[in-house]
């Protein structure tokens, strides 16, 4: 049991939102929105990925993100690489961590990669790989993510089993980062206890992220449930950006300004500001065209009397 | 730790949803609403109030509804009672379980009520006392409700010291149900696994339900840490109805849809068939004006390869 009452929180709406949406936000306004959420206290933000602009038009610009976010005082900057290729341009980015999802669905891994999740693994091999060939690389962490590990589009359901064995083979490679992924919204309390308490025992030191999608209203009850079993780092999008193109209405990420409210209640200690936090949404929000955002906190406000964890401490 | 697997669900849009709202329902409406959610398997419904029609003109048809609503197989049906004049008709009406709600704040209760809790805890023992003393009313089941356990908007924070003291008193006039409740949504998963653990000790052998709010979002995150420690009752709303007036966007109940969904997908029995819940819910948005309504189920559809809990046993 982790006992540890400092949760870790990555901002991934810069990149897991944006890419999701049709609004294309400037280099300049994604820089003013890092500033502000770096300001009010988060401590990491996926600022973008190295894919080919072809395909994500929206994050062409990610190495001049990544030039101006590394500037930001205190802030890890992290990127997605869904490949060799792209973590190269990663690590020479200057970006702190890359993260390299793989898909523990077989189904899922076939459809999207065309090649099963081991040869997605011996990708992310490579990746560790060429990281120890280029000692000038050293600096930069490289994080694995488990796509899909509580459900899938296609196949429906994922095997425990299968998800522990991508689990197992990634941890051996020794990544400085594990997330783990409900990439589609299918995940539920109970399954978050048993994997994340897999997981974590199979990780040892290796630090263990959570990543949920609320697209079906349970992700806060899944962060919850990955708590209790000992994570104590989670992805979320401000403003729950990056609702489902095929679900309207749906929600993306987990909320970060609900995620802080959650924890702080409880006592956890973020390091972040909500009002800042709430600053940093609002500027979000004016330069969003006709996309939906979520969220609780945002409507209803605080609780009366209500004090973040430090100040009771 | 309870280890059932049985969950009991209480519909309370049709009381605490529509008394939070503008549109005002036909009794027609109101049973036809009823009629459908327990066709769809939702085992309670709490049907109306029986409080002054001039308060609340949307519950004023209550004993009409309840009429038609003990017509319905295999429910039951509760009512709501703010006094003893209130118990005396809802013990008359027929319904089979009146709740009967005080708050343990005190502030709130000198604002609501004019009275000291201690006051409404001896008004709640002379609608045992009535009961007692009408051998005619002797199959009336009574529940009491512990409502602003988790915060109150004028006292904000609402000490343990007091939530106990409260559920202490009412323990000792056994109740058929003891009902804790997140009135105005500022309980969090941790405080909810201090309350019920403590309050379940004490209740023994007393049904203890839960009531939330999911004005700031945390309304199935508490639903699973109340789980977690034992709790197996569960008041929720179709939809989301019932919004808080002075929070534009904010939920009421947690959703009854969403909650039968977590429960379901957690490999819980709670008997009802989704996909009739959701035509009930139709039914109800389709007599709404104005009022927004809540859910990411209804969004989204269910998981690819979903079944509810009963089927994979």
């Amino acid at each position: 049991m982790n006992t540890d009452n400092d949760i870790w929180i990555r901002e991934v709406g810069t990149r897991d939102g944006l890419q999701s949406i049709q609004t294309q936000f400037s280099t300049a306004n994604k820089l003013e929105w890092i500033r502000l959420e770096a300001a009010a206290g988060i401590p990491e933000i996926e600022v973008g990925s190295f894919v080919p602009p072809k395909l994500l038009p929206q994050m062409a610009d990610t190495a001049e993100v990544v030039d101006g976010a590394v500037m930001v005082n205190d802030l890890t900057v992290s990127v997605l690489v869904p490949n060799l290729r792209g973590a190269q341009a990663g690590m020479a980015s200057g970006a702190h961590l890359i993260n390299f999802p793989l898909s523990v669905s077989e189904a899922h891994s076939e459809a999207n990669l065309r090649k099963p999740v081991s040869a997605a693994i011996e990708d992310f091999a490579n990746v560790m790989n060429y990281r120890r060939e280029h000692p000038e690389h050293a600096h930069v962490r490289i994080g694995v993510g488990l796509a899909t590990a509580f459900g899938c589009t296609i196949s429906g359901q994922v095997a425990l089993a299968d998800v522990l064995r991508a689990a197992e083979k990634v941890t051996a490679l020794a990544p400085d980062e594990i997330a783990v992924a409900d990439t589609v919204g299918y995940g539920n309390p109970a399954q978050c206890r048993t994997i994340f308490r897999e997981i974590l025992a199979m990780a040892g030191d290796i630090p263990v992220a959570a990543h949920f999608h609320d697209t079906r209203g349970l992700g806060l009850a899944n962060v919850d449930a990955a708590l209790e079993v000992g994570v104590r780092r989670f992805d979320s999008s401000l403003g729950g950006l990056g609702g489902c193109p095929y679900a309207p209405g749906a929600s993306g990420n987990v909320v970060t300004d609900d995620l802080v409210f959650m924890l702080e209640a409880m006592g956890l200690t973020t390091g972040v500001d909500l009002n800042k936090l709430l600053v940093a949404r609002q500027f979000m929000e004016q330069h969003l065209s006709d996309e939906p955002t979520f969220g609780a906190i945002a409507n209803a406000g605080l609780p009366k009397g209500f004090a973040p964890a430090m100040q009771r401490a």
